[in-house]
């Protein structure tokens, strides 16, 4: 892969290693912008939400400009066709999730022109609503911006 | 969460990083039976080949009962919604894959009768059959085994 | 195309152009039955249900018949399909809708014994539930009645 | 077909015969573990409830292992393609459903190490919210456990 | 469930149970116009075709008028959502069927203006490309005609 | 709705008028960039191929940047999502269509920032393998560029 910064590598780490597990990353996270966060719901709603706002607070991207919330939506929902498997319903299935979500900013082309790109992804559990009675799951989603 | 080993977590590691990253998690590997293997194509079935074949050949899985196939069949179905994210199809899309996967085996829980249990992980590239037209993909799938 | 009367066009026309604008199709309009509405929800069943009660209320489908709310059933989930583009969802994917649509019925056929068929058309807007923060949609479902 | 004993056609006919009519099949049933119930609703979490309880209180799986519950759940997610064909929602899409289901537990294959399999099936009517405007369904999920 | 006649039980039964088997069913299946046959297959095409091609050979439906086609089409497509569970699709995801299918045309309703539906069931094996490795599958399609 | 320029409205009313209905709209296109083609086959893969070679050809969108063709892929994708209603495939669903296509590239917001945006619409048939089996269709996607 001929790409320059890995978004969507780092957003993935970003979301699933700890903080010691992520100290020898810190160089590649000096090219990218990014905020973490957490979402644990039966209301798919509330993760989309989690994270939207989490992006907009942490200045990841603007409030004021339809194309960059445009831009990070379908983000999210392609990171949670990774996590849903199928279906993008949680509660309505019955499972719940419990995640930590990343979103990150930067340029991943060298080629002019290109700008920059949104990575989001999600790691955590899905699963009954009974506690430990879940599995692993992860997502990762990536559009222009 | 409370698992013991996070076999959704070192599949994803071992797919998305290199030699020298993953010495951080060699302790972890060790409780664990894995392969990885690449696989690029506009052909679906080709993928799906790519794994079980490689996890048949390494020993992950015994080629002589079917119901381990069927469990790797869809943890590998639920890692492809990830990278797909909406449809499982690629060429007849005109899309292309570029793809580094790994099959990890474990006891994730530690409760008497969860015994093992599958992850499959893809990492690489998605995009245009034109070299540079692509993005970052991603997916994982577990199932009980 | 070889169709006398292009029932799916009528309806596309219909939820999408103003009074002005519909005027030099009267003719086409002459040889259907047709009803339009407006729906705006985050709740899908509401925009099936309004679809449904006009259609009725206006005698485009006989209240009496199942087979007839049977046909007008499928065709409104073809047209949200291409509404909601992959997920049949709204409120529980945080967007919401706001929409003119369209039923038309006639004989698109010149063919002895193909009968009636119904066209629904959606058109309007999908998006964040914040005004501003959407753009346009459209779908069109067909289905024999 | 060279099962030995046909766990998916047993839980078709169980969820879809009455007593009489299944007189004929007492022999082959006598090889498995079975339960069966009603289901009937516009609210699918309620529906994968129903049969997880139904399993759980007649010992077809165990309550206690998270891998039995896992396997049950995604035969049942399965079964429910075929009862909602395309969207594995009922209320959301204004639609209701009045389900017989049944669950059976058995050996399908002679080789040694298949182990036992789950099958859920349902039969019974999908439609509108009104008496009689609804027509049949059916569907089936199968699974190793 | 009030209908007269069910035709989507009637067809469930005769894709899966044998000619002694289906002695009980004699009665019910005077009231009704069926055919059955066998696809085999990696293509999901050919599938398709097989049922088309008896029911019009065996004169279920006509081949003159489209309309009786297209409800034709859509049962057998609603029909392998059951069989194939997410993805309509076999060869490309690697999996083959064998079938059996039974196309049945009757009157389930009493009331009057209801006329004719179709059910299309299918019922037999999917699974690898490999003997042995496979598990039973079933699907139901209804349509008005 | 509060949009400058209906990007996605002048997109369907290309795929669907002719020349003549055409005439009333020609001030709304001034304001925008697009071209228009025709895409008959059983071939997904030669449907897209279609709209982006004429996009390219007729400088819609460069053909140097990545971020372009990646804003129009996902477009097309979701107008196919109305076409197909369900599953993004037509020859291995055994359907064949004959589409006319638009895609327009214009500034639908007077908000500061929102900057470009394209619409890809089609209009056309979808239907049988045989001539006359065959319905009209239609499928809008939006994305910012």
């Amino acid at each position: 892969m001929s790409q320059r910064v890995k978004i969507g590598k780092l957003a993935v780490l970003l979301a699933s290693l700890d903080k010691e597990e992520l100290t020898p990353f810190q160089d590649q996270l000096e090219g990218v912008k990014f905020c973490t966060g957490r979402a644990g719901s039966m209301n798919m709603q509330k993760v989309i939400a989690a994270v939207e706002t989490a992006a907009k607070r942490q200045h990841i991207i603007s409030e004021e400009v339809y194309r960059e919330t445009h831009s990070l939506y379908h983000a999210i929902l392609e990171a949670l066709e990774g996590v849903t498997r199928g279906q993008i319903a949680i509660g309505d299935m019955m499972r719940t999730v419990g995640l930590k979500f990343a979103v990150v900013r930067g340029e991943p082309y060298a080629r002019n022109g290109e700008g920059e790109w949104l990575a989001v992804a999600f790691y955590g559990t899905i699963g009954a609503p009974v506690k430990g009675l879940e599995h692993e799951t992860m997502g990762l989603g990536i559009n222009h911006i």
